[in-house]
């Protein structure tokens, strides 16, 4: 798909809860969907534990290998939570409380902050905050390396910040059409097809539900009038593809 | 957490569908949650497009690190399916048909496989076949490199097969105490909590609901007694800093 001048990224959950099984993330949909739109590649993803070396590792790997980095998840109050003090390793930079941040979180309370609660304001030198409407507690952004919550609601809220100020692309627009052709059936005349719009990317997804079987053919690339145009090469197809099946299992009665 | 004795383990979820959003992926926490249930540390995951380059990095890395990969995704019968064909060469092994596989597909389909049919049965030499009690299908294992369907009902059964005959360790065991306090409220005496049981792995984790906010503290561990042991003292020091928080707000009223 010929998505190249638009930026790349990569998004990185860190968390214990998520390899044990204990917790369903849900940022990785979340913030994939929102790159989509606005035109940013996302690249790769990858979850790791809560471990400093394997933090320091993700961290360094793909903010070499990708514009953007989307951090999620450890940066609570609690020991557990390691992610600010590893990414100022990862980028050779001081932890110091952030004034800033701190000011925000007395606004919030209202009281002297406890040691515990001014954890959420230590973060790595020069780094920008990130809002965080639901809790207060910020997020922050260090070069090109963008570190969020793990909870849902507060994940979300601040990648719509971090969304709102990164460098936009061409968005990706997606057609789907849906079949109920074995795919091995649609397989050879796809590729054909793929072959004839290079500059899209056309895929396949199988999907058993309640009611049957759906093959959904998708469609996805930045040139509008090329996703518009193979999404009635595919329709096309499908109706050919679906005659002739039906013919061949009526002749086979 | 001492689980040293326990087999490592990564999962690799390949699909450029996970990574523009249009898919949520939903393998990554069963395979993590059954991995816990069989004593399998699940030590990373990734998810990766389908592109060859990045499919074969993304396994020999993951193969070399630790005791078994488990992939999901791109084994269908359709051009972006390539996870076979790239799992041959990051492995260094040809691609082949799989008379095993073929014999599969031919007793389902009791008529003569088209070529995009018997691509599903093209497998690295020296592939085992893992079961897909829904199409059929297999995936297949070569060395330590598990590959599986990456349909959810696909994928499951599928690694119900792989769980059946892989290593078992010692079982990870949880337990979790909810509360109502802040997370910076208790974050210095769980710390605490976490060093007198340093076998243990204690996590914080807050969550906000329609109906309102709860903080579950949860132990996990693969040594029963100490579980036990390490839930008791969580649930009296809860007790203990929830009366405290109640009075401090009692008498600030």
């Amino acid at each position: 798909m010929d998505s190249s001048s638009n930026k790349t990224s990569a998004v990185l959950i860190i968390g214990n809860e998520v390899l044990s099984g204990r917790t369903r993330d849900a940022n990785l949909n979340y913030i994939a969907t929102k790159l989509s739109e606005i035109g940013v590649t996302l690249a790769e993803a990858r979850v790791v534990r809560d471990v400093e070396d394997e933090i320091i590792s993700a961290v360094n790997t793909l903010r070499e290998a990708y514009d953007y980095v989307f951090t999620t998840g450890g940066i609570g109050t609690t020991h557990d939570d390691i992610t600010a003090a590893s990414v100022a390793k990862a980028l050779g930079r001081e932890l110091k409380e952030n004034p800033e941040a701190v000011k925000l979180l007395e606004d919030r309370y209202k009281e002297e902050l406890s040691p515990s609660a001014r954890k959420m304001a230590v973060l790595p030198e020069g780094a920008k905050l990130i809002l965080n409407p639901v809790t207060i507690a910020p997020g922050f952004q260090v070069e090109n390396v963008f570190v969020m919550a793990g909870v849902p609601a507060i994940a979300q809220a601040m990648f719509d910040d971090v969304a709102s100020k990164i460098s936009h692309g061409k968005p990706v627009l997606s057609e789907t059409v849906t079949c109920h052709l074995p795919e091995s059936y649609v397989a050879e005349p796809l590729e054909q097809l793929q072959k004839k719009h290079p500059s899209l990317d056309i895929g396949s997804y199988p999907r058993w539900t309640a009611g049957g079987f759906d093959l959904n053919l998708v469609v996805r690339g930045i040139d509008k009038r090329g996703v518009s145009q193979a999404r009635e090469d595919l329709e096309r197809l499908v109706e050919k593809l679906s005659r002739e099946f039906e013919q061949v299992h009526v002749l086979q009665r």
